[in-house]
């Protein structure tokens, strides 16, 4: 298992959490989503580690940045 | 046509226009709804009067709050 933490821009309220959990849960290997609203954080634990452009591209097809670390 | 202007509480993404708009929109008698989501002003064009509770009601459900006027 691999957690990977992501910062996520533009979210406002609970339809946004649900927007970004969707995408992100939605891609091959992820096990879970958890998203901190008030922080932007999204928090993904996956089998293998994810591909970051997978996730960025995910994070944007709900409407939303992901933060470059 | 009866146009009346709402002020809703609490709305803060396009996420958030389409729920209310939706509840609202699903009121009977009601033509249009249009949602501003920066000043937070619903305005619903209806054939006849509506009840103002019942647009509370969809409101509400929706999961905001419609400000007393």
């Amino acid at each position: 298992m691999v957690t990977d933490i992501y910062q996520v821009q533009g979210m406002t309220c609970g339809h946004c959490v649900q927007a970004v959990s969707a995408e992100v849960g939605a891609l091959a290997g992820v096990d879970e989503v958890q998203v901190d609203l008030a922080s932007g954080q999204v928090t993904v634990t996956s089998a293998e580690p994810l591909d970051p452009a997978a996730v960025r591209a995910a994070v944007d097809e709900a409407g939303y940045d992901l933060v470059d670390r």
